[in-house]
């Protein structure tokens, strides 16, 4: 995963309406996808375009940056392959995506139904008629790796098809903390309880709109019992029994490499 | 703060159409206040209000829970007040008050404005034309408590009219990491460089719907400087001079406890 902070380089700005023909372009299209050139750079102008939006961000490294709104599919690509491309380009579209999710999503207001403005200032979308504001949506998810002596807890979900044992994780639900999101969530899905919670990073996740906060428990008591229907089956793995991921992108291998380095 | 899970004695439910006239009673009005009778009680019955909607949300002790929305003022409390009465109530209302924001703001879809429908199994509520789905809304922010020897840093804010100084606070921005957010709202609202940052522990805060991630640091370099705007004031603060809150229910209060408790 990406250690560095973003926004020492990255100024925060934003109009609909302000343009610079030397800027970064974001080029998304519906799909949350990026438009890169031949050689996996970002584009270095809208020319020939018929974009959806235009929105100025702020300044990256002093230069202008924009999130564009088109339809296509040829030359985009997903952000988990922009990841393995460029790790400087995926951070800051990792945020642009946000920019361009939150803006397709708030073009009405949910309280009345009226079209919303965009605020001149703040990245705020506003209602002209009841007065509600719409700020970008960050869900905040919990993940843990739980551990009995040299083992490490994974599940398999039923919702990633061909997908390989993962770590316990999930939403943290209204009015709990996120201590309380990590044991709700262990209990409901393998159905033990666990001590000595820590939390230990966090992490960006754009896929679609997460903050993880990533932790470690200790085994406590219970028996593994899964639903059968959210989780398929779960299991304690020693170190070499675990298949890694093929890229490190996630903060979910930062903990297993982590519980590997430590046993 | 309240340190006690609320999850351990409330099951998950929801429906807009199921009823139970001998559940939990929760009636806010469109303040977000929390009706309550004569000594400080959950209303027993709706018998004689002419609801907004009733939402069934998931069973308290094995005793369904109901979020009303009606229209009124008289009766009504501020949920802080509701916290002095009773953190019992609080502690449950803080939760419902969510369900009651959430579903007055998303009547309709944001993407496309159509009336969305709600779902019969999740607290979600669907769009009928684009399928966009929305969620109730969490909002993490950050809280920090920075010292520097013996001494604590607060700060006065211009949106907080005959309030004293308080915590550095702010809402995590999209793509940030929390300790990135801590760091940048630090730079921003004081103009300071801090070091040894650790989380602390976490709180629901529904006003209006944050989740409250709170930290220690300690001061590393540069001079206060205040952008007079949305800081008017911020300086340093022998654990003597500092004025505590009426109300121990933030995390806020926590933290500054726990700085004079150990200087």
């Amino acid at each position: 995963m990406i250690d560095k902070s973003l926004y020492q380089d990255y100024q925060i700005g934003f109009s609909d309406s302000y343009f610079n023909d030397d800027g970064y372009f974001f080029i998304f299209n519906e799909n949350r996808e990026l438009l890169l050139d031949d050689d996996g750079n970002l584009m270095e102008s809208v020319d020939g375009f018929n974009p959806n939006f235009i929105l100025f961000i702020g300044k990256y490294h002093s230069r202008d940056v924009f999130v564009v709104n088109v339809d296509g599919d040829d030359g985009f690509y997903d952000l988990k392959d922009v990841y393995d491309i460029s790790h400087d380009t995926y951070h800051m579209a990792s945020i642009d995506v946000l920019v361009n999710d939150w803006y397709i999503s708030h073009k009405f207001c949910g309280r009345c139904g009226s079209k919303t403005q965009v605020d001149e200032k703040d990245m705020m979308l506003k209602c002209p008629s009841c007065g509600q504001v719409h700020y970008p949506r960050i869900a905040p998810a919990i993940i843990v790796a739980i551990t009995k002596e040299d083992e490490l807890l994974m599940a398999k979900h039923s919702y990633h098809n061909n997908i390989r044992y993962a770590l316990i994780a999930g939403f943290v639900e209204p009015g709990e903390t996120i201590e309380e999101a990590v044991h709700r969530e262990v209990l409901e899905e393998v159905g033990i309880e666990i001590k000595n919670l820590k939390y230990q990073k966090s992490q960006s996740w754009p896929f679609p709109n997460s903050l993880m906060l990533a932790f470690t428990a200790e085994y406590k008591n219970g028996n593994i019992k899964v639903d059968g229907d959210e989780i398929i089956k779960a299991k304690w793995f020693k170190k070499d029994e675990i298949s890694r991921y093929d890229s490190d992108i996630s903060i979910s291998d930062w903990l297993i490499e982590n519980f590997i380095n430590n046993h």
